[in-house]
């Protein structure tokens, strides 16, 4: 990256400023690869001193972050890129690094280091409590995890919501008084979708639950992703117990998926999704590497391009008019027989269940807003970690009428509370829905031949527009000031609503609206 | 650790110190992973980032271990440690340490990145100009490399021989006027045996290049490797073009094998030899974890471990009489009619040949020989870069009788010089080699049924012996301290000839001595 200046002397502060920047850049890189290799391929017996080396990686990363030579810096430049258009990229790299380094500088590191250490504690209590069903075991852990969660919070005075510095951590410049109102605005529009489905004739998904060999269901989601525009040369794709999208450059974006022989669409579905996720990052401006703005625009922004493509895309029939045949092939005993139509309806079958990771595109955002609550309640000191699977169990009950059977699949699901904080860890993934269908509109306004050209097997129109739009900026804008770029209004639930009433609607002989 | 001292000062320096130290190792064992993951998992387009995030590690590494705040801390101990017991772990603690301060302390930070850069640039240019026999191209290369290999020992004046600074960095305490003088010794002694047993009935070998598939290989190697005491809980295997062994922390000591479909011996011995570094360093004393202690005590030490359970223990008759009916069981079609004395010959052919890594243990130490007098040679200026390659072919003529037909399974087919200095880059291998037989024959007289058990296929005594007397001290005592206090002798060559003279006379029928 070079500024747009031609004082000898400014053109030094930038310089200084990236050199600083990479170096804080190759330490996060580094402690990325120690926790992909925590759930890839390390040996239990690696955990403990693994902690410390991530503690250590990143306490270091913020004590060079947060140095007081890069406040200096910062200073001298923010007085030039001010006379710089708002989008020009070196304004864009001083004003990403001025609030990440306002925000990091009122956390002590000796506090990161202890979170650093309880969540890494907290996350192997996690992995051997979860089989056992044990939740008093979790229990101390959670409470120190709100604790610390409160502690976060007060390094920020003046916020509305003591929720709201957390969820800035993932979803900047969002607020509970943006979120909530959206997603409760959103759970009075499912809530019926749900209710009218129900009273339907049940889909009959059978077809994907016999045995799928893996190493068939491996090489074809790889195919798949290669032709989405997914480079090998620059990933690669292992299996973890939960799939994530991690990177330690621009040109090494690493996915992680897993499968069930017995179910089809977990491995399918999930690989998609991390392709997602990773084509966002594979696409970002090269000339961003080693700085802040190498990276998605926010949580919500990144789960839409995951979304987009495993949802969008991966579950519209013109997706499967192309692959069907060949997924057929793949599996002739077992799909053989089954045509598109039975196919179609099996993917995108709708049915209240208690597991977030396999719900469908409609109850999904309920199990997100279940969450969402329950961490404002939580936060507020209105429910103790004690009452938690109960307050879980009564909302799954009243929200999507179903009732686990042990804290399994209950309360302890999901990995999240138990790998970072409280507050603020959910959200994304529904304001990442929103954001999918909000984009993907607009793309097919824009090229309205995408879905025959998905029909075709190609991809590379849509995967151009997304690059052009969203994936070059990688961290510049806000996730607003995004939405409102490329889409021309602001974040609103309305394309998807349309989305969710047009698919399902033809999906359930229901006139939804 | 603790430090055995009354007083709250000391114990809060000696924390102190343990707290640096920590850092450093971490840094380091980050660094150790990201170089692991280079060579084993890393999609292609990673390289460039992954060497950038490489280069910060260490400059990181090395900065903090240099601090003035570690020699400070040296300064108030080590005069309480005078007080201690020469082998109190606190005192070897200070030792070591100081020990190492003091060399990285003379190396400037800006030379220590001159040679990274060229080393990195030096291993491109090799990686490409091997394959093509371009001798020509290196030939700057090498003269740089010799350059900052003269300046690295420059900065170490007061030396006896200019190589000595260079093999102190991986076998400390040895000089040129105690290797040379006892390499030269053993040449004399393996030049008369690889004579007599030209002179015999060549072996047939042709069982072990039959169709041996990776799979069925890396399952026995796996399975011996276990029962030697390597424990995967704490560790794991990889591929790799060239086997290593690598740790992150005692807990976690990994290895990386490769396999030939068409030559039996290279995968098994392979895994044996890497699964030797292991056992030692996952045996090293708990207590040290992420100090310079954790370590092994040299090059040479390292060597005679990987070589102890490769070739003494591995390539032994006693080992096969337990190992060889599964083996046939593995592989009825390759060796279900060859019979053990057959196999047994087979993998203990002698035989002088071009390639370093593929040598017996009778020629090994010759290459090893041939490459330690080239590179004193260069570095006294006895010998030009220009005529390194007509050199290297006279020494293979003289001590091997073979002669390669080009530069790559020639002068070029070693990586060291390309990826390290001259100097103290082969010695370690040929020490390695006679501690094996000198420890193995401290074992064997201690534990006369050690060979008997292994035929057996229990390796729990010598296991337990190795780590009593070499892996729990790590790094606590010099190469030369530890021969010592286990074998009670200094290093000698007399265990390796009698152990080479018993196992080849049988082998060839031949008197030797």
């Amino acid at each position: 990256m070079k500024i747009a200046h031609h004082s000898p002397e400014v053109q030094s502060y930038f310089t200084a400023l990236l050199e600083r920047l990479g170096e804080v850049n190759d330490l996060r890189s580094a402690a990325d690869l120690l926790g992909w290799d925590q759930t890839t391929y390390m040996p239990p017996g690696g955990a403990a001193a693994r902690a410390r080396q991530l503690a250590t990686l990143q306490r270091l990363a913020h004590e060079k972050f947060i140095a007081p030579a890069i406040g200096h810096l910062l200073d001298k430049l923010e007085k030039v890129v001010e006379e710089l258009p708002p989008d020009d990229d070196a304004a864009a790299l001083v004003r990403v690094t001025r609030r990440d380094y306002e925000r990091l500088q009122r956390i002590p590191s000796a506090f990161t280091a202890q979170i650093t250490t309880h969540i890494a504690d907290s996350y192997e209590a996690w992995a051997q409590a979860r089989p056992a069903n044990d939740f008093a075991r979790l229990a101390p852990y959670l409470e120190k995890t709100l604790a610390l969660s409160h502690a976060f919070a007060d390094f920020f005075p003046g916020y509305t919501h003591v929720a709201d510095p957390l969820i800035n951590l993932s979803d900047y410049g969002m607020t509970v008084a943006t979120v909530q109102p959206l997603l409760r605005e959103l759970r009075t529009h499912l809530q019926p979708i749900v209710k009218a489905i129900s009273a339907q004739p049940a889909i009959d998904d059978r077809c994907l639950t016999q045995a799928f060999p893996e190493k068939a269901q491996w090489d074809f989601g790889v195919q798949i992703i290669q032709q989405f525009g997914y480079d090998f040369q620059r990933g690669r794709q292992d299996k973890t117990h939960h799939p994530f999208m991690t990177k330690f450059s621009l040109n090494d974006v690493r996915i992680t998926t897993r499968f069930s022989e017995a179910y089809l669409a977990e491995g399918l579905f999930s690989t998609l999704h991390e392709a997602g996720h990773a084509l966002y990052e594979m696409g970002i401006n090269p000339a961003f590497e080693r700085t802040p703005l190498a990276d998605g625009a926010s949580a919500g922004v990144h789960e839409s391009q995951s979304r987009l493509w495993e949802n969008q895309v991966g579950r519209s029939l013109a997706f499967w008019q192309h692959y069907y045949p060949q997924l057929q092939a793949t599996f002739p005993e077992q799909l053989g027989k089954i045509d598109l139509a039975t196919f179609y309806r099996a993917i995108n079958v709708v049915r209240p269940s208690l597991i977030r990771t396999d719900a469908d595109e409609v109850t999904y955002n309920l199990h997100i807003i279940i969450r969402f609550e329950l961490e404002l309640a939580l936060l507020e000191g209105k429910l103790a970690v004690r009452d938690l699977p109960a307050a879980w169990d009564e909302l799954y009950d009243t929200t999507l009428g179903v009732s686990a059977s042990d804290y399994r699949d209950g309360v302890l699901q999901d990995v999240h509370w138990f790998s970072g904080l409280i507050g603020g860890a959910f959200q994304g993934y529904t304001l990442g829905n929103i954001m999918a269908a909000q984009f993907y509109a607009k793309a097919l306004q824009t090229h309205p031949t995408i879905p025959a050209e998905i029909a075709d097997g190609h991809f590379a129109t849509l995967h151009q527009w997304l690059r052009t739009n969203i994936y070059q900026h990688g961290n510049k804008f806000t996730t607003a000031d995004l939405v409102q770029r490329v889409t021309g209004t602001p974040l609103t639930l309305q394309p998807y609503l349309h989305y969710l009433h047009n698919k399902y609607g033809a999906i359930y002989n229901l006139a939804l609206s």
